[in-house]
């Protein structure tokens, strides 16, 4: 399998799809992915309004386009539009609940409202999909925490072999027994 | 919006339904509401038994006369007729896992059976739905830990502006961008 | 009731059950309840493959042959044969969110990828069923963790009284209220 790894990068969003908005959640995303990855990869961009079957359509479609990782920001909050986990669970054949549990403790030592995130993760065929908050600057923070698993994860799903700058994420595979 | 806010007060606890036990975790609930809260409030409190399907048609209630709190007390812990987080998760549109998670954590500072205790939240309509355990000691403990994050999601169900004592508990509330 | 427990052991692993890898999940949580257990019990072992039907059958027959605790070891990570947790959640009765929760803190405490086990608990009838991961060794640190609950759990699904090995784990049972 080539180490090049096609990222889905979903910015769930009424106001930026509607251009009232400038993405800035999505350009957070790939700045992260370039500064942490060292072996290739190719960003695949969307963004998409709040409606649960379109980002459920998206998910689909990029998971069936060969992303192994596909990360979302936007539509994890309790607003009324906010579908973003409903439909990642709505798509997914497994759930991940090992990292909204982290990512929420880690967001929790910031701001109280962290229990108000309900993001999610799971798993579409072969790919990884997870829920980010749409806050920019929580994009960091939840990657830094969840990063470190992520590379092995793709593995085991039979997906390219991701390697990480270790200055700056140490990808953890343990050893086979 | 109106600032005075509908609380609903749900005790599930078969023997306090039928008189043998004194209920004591709904005016706990009451009390910890007139100490923190600074903002007009209103109780609407209920007694029912451990039956899902009563449990399901009072929290329907609730929601649909306005409250935009319901609190429950019991019914959260593995025994047979405890099924209050299975009738919430039935009634409510979209789960809050950070709520069940952090009541969770706190507890079991305390005692290591708190991993018992399947409380969990959602959202039903405009109403935030949070499960507590049944003991008393634990209400206090419990909403303590999730309570500076109630007011902003109620902001963001389109609730009334709920206010605290900030020496008690200061409401968090993330600057809009 | 008598304080003969009847515990359920089940390795899920394709390779296990075929033969071609030694158990030693199994013989791991044996060990254990050895070391721990006080009151007597009994083993009910059984080592199967990754097939959800065979995992949702075997879990549901230890039920209903009267085992009040039921532990599995191995099929919780992402990997496409894993699928104990989607096998217990589909059986049980009752889901027990916390068990998972906790083990996976007390796991990211040594490895990153911790976040990677979808290990969850649940209730069938009367047996508290719960999932460990497949690796021994995460075996005693997972069951250290969750232990000290599982003995008032089985009371409370009116299960026989186990007693522990005080040195080792002290089950905690709250005092009636």
């Amino acid at each position: 399998m080539s180490s090049h790894a096609r990222i889905g990068i979903v910015t769930v969003s009424d106001r930026a799809s509607r251009g009232e908005y400038e993405d800035l959640g999505g350009p957070a995303i790939s700045a992260y992915l370039n500064e942490v990855l060292s072996s290739a990869w190719e960003p695949v961009a969307r963004v998409i309004s709040d409606e649960r079957t379109l980002i459920e359509t998206t998910l689909s479609e990029l998971a069936a386009d060969g992303c192994c990782l596909i990360i979302t920001t936007g539509g994890t909050g309790p607003a009324p539009r906010d579908v973003t986990p409903e439909a990642t669970e709505a798509v997914c054949d497994r759930m991940m609940p090992g990292f909204g549990e982290l990512m929420r403790k880690v967001s929790l030592e910031k701001v109280a409202t962290a229990i108000l995130s309900r993001q999610t993760a799971g798993i579409l065929g072969g790919s990884l999909i997870v829920n980010l908050p749409g806050q920019p600057k929580a994009i960091g923070e939840c990657l830094d925490a969840v990063f470190p698993a992520v590379p092995y994860c793709i593995d085991l799903l039979g997906g390219p072999f991701i390697e990480t700058n270790a200055d700056r994420i140490v990808a953890f595979r343990p050893k086979k027994n």
